[in-house]
């Protein structure tokens, strides 16, 4: 009696990893770098994207909005004149805590990928979930608000270490707060050594700069490989 | 041929709210009036509780302290001399970003019932999933921060609507701030209309008396009806 073993790998019947994979080859089709960025409630994600996504060197930038409810923030990225896509959790998601691949999928029909060469997924603001869901990205980033304390690394460290780059925000508002940013960059190194981070004031300017080169070269990354004669990416 | 007809009601299917009827109930032979407090990450819920809980005028106080993973909040109150009991998410409960029913159930034979009148559950810092499930409590009251913006009960109606008492914390930094009080009010009221609300800085003290006389209000409203001879609760 003959028996074909199936090799069952963990990953491949995660089906948010699945999809995705799906995702990402969509994006890799048009040639588009994607950045998910996530925080806290209040943190200040949409402020830093309003100072930053303008004048990004030649970048084609598109934003999707992940939100429960609403479209506030979507309202006020507007003003950019550049592509904003609304995503919300609460119409077919169950008001979920976080933006998953299957969201982000359904969203895709709409968002003119041919246009960009950079979107910048704006997740829900929620330190725990977001980071569980892989999208389709190339890089994660999250913001942390100097407003909400050094122990924030300890008390949510998945969030901490599924990002690239930390941006360290509202750095205007230390000098009225007790806030010990050599305790925060020690917790910081101890649940994800060597990571990146800039710190930034969205209020004033102060390191928007950096965040901005920052989005260019993950935008490089995807571009960058295109333009060099990448093979077309295998639809899936 | 006869049918038994079965009504199903929805709720008591709802296996939360079954296990937070049973939770009450367990407060209630003990006379514990049971807070549930809930923040967006860094919104000051240690330091009001660090502030407020001691000189309650009398009421002996718990905290049932709930992080996804570390006890840090409650090694910070445990220098208030009160019993503390640290319930983590990520230890059998898969790192929710929520407290239910089910995991404070799971910490109430570690409470000592009979040694409080009060009890505060602090819970995770999250402005989405907490709303959803009740535990079990009297109250449920949240603390939103002046630097997360006016725009968030707009953004999360559901969290503000699921409270009695709404803590707007952090005043004493509005002077260096762009937030519109007025508006946050005005938003606030559009999706909670008249519900209660305290103006506190937990850094300088102001407003949290007024905390702390909303805590002893609520721990009077179990403890003055068995102290009128309310009859014993029914065991689940």
């Amino acid at each position: 009696m003959h028996r074909t073993k199936v090799k069952v790998v963990e990953d491949a019947l995660d089906a948010n990893n699945t999809i995705a994979r799906a995702n990402r080859s969509d994006f890799d089709r048009e040639s588009v770098a994607v950045v998910n960025l996530m925080s806290a409630p209040g943190a200040g994600k949409t402020t830093l994207l309003e100072q930053s996504l303008a004048g990004l060197d030649g970048v084609r930038v598109g934003v999707l909005e992940g939100d429960v409810q609403g479209s506030t923030d979507a309202d006020r990225l507007s003003a950019l004149h550049i592509p904003v896509t609304q995503l919300n959790t609460d119409s077919g998601f169950g008001g979920e805590c976080h933006l998953d691949a299957n969201m982000v999928r359904s969203a895709i029909p709409g968002l003119s990928l041919e246009e960009i060469d950079l979107l910048v997924i704006e997740n829900v603001g929620n330190l725990v979930c977001p980071a569980e869901f892989r999208v389709g990205e190339d890089a994660r980033v999250m913001i942390s608000s100097v407003t909400e304390g050094e122990d924030k690394p300890l008390k949510y460290p998945l969030m901490f270490r599924a990002c690239e780059m930390v941006v360290i925000n509202k750095i205007d508002l230390l000098p009225h707060l007790d806030f010990d940013l050599d305790k925060f960059l020690y917790h910081l190194e101890a649940v994800n050594p060597g990571v990146a981070r800039i710190l930034v004031s969205a209020k004033t300017g102060e390191g928007v700069d950096a965040f901005r080169e920052w989005l260019i070269e993950v935008a490089g990354r995807v571009g960058g490989v295109a333009r060099e004669g990448r093979p077309e990416a295998a639809t899936v």
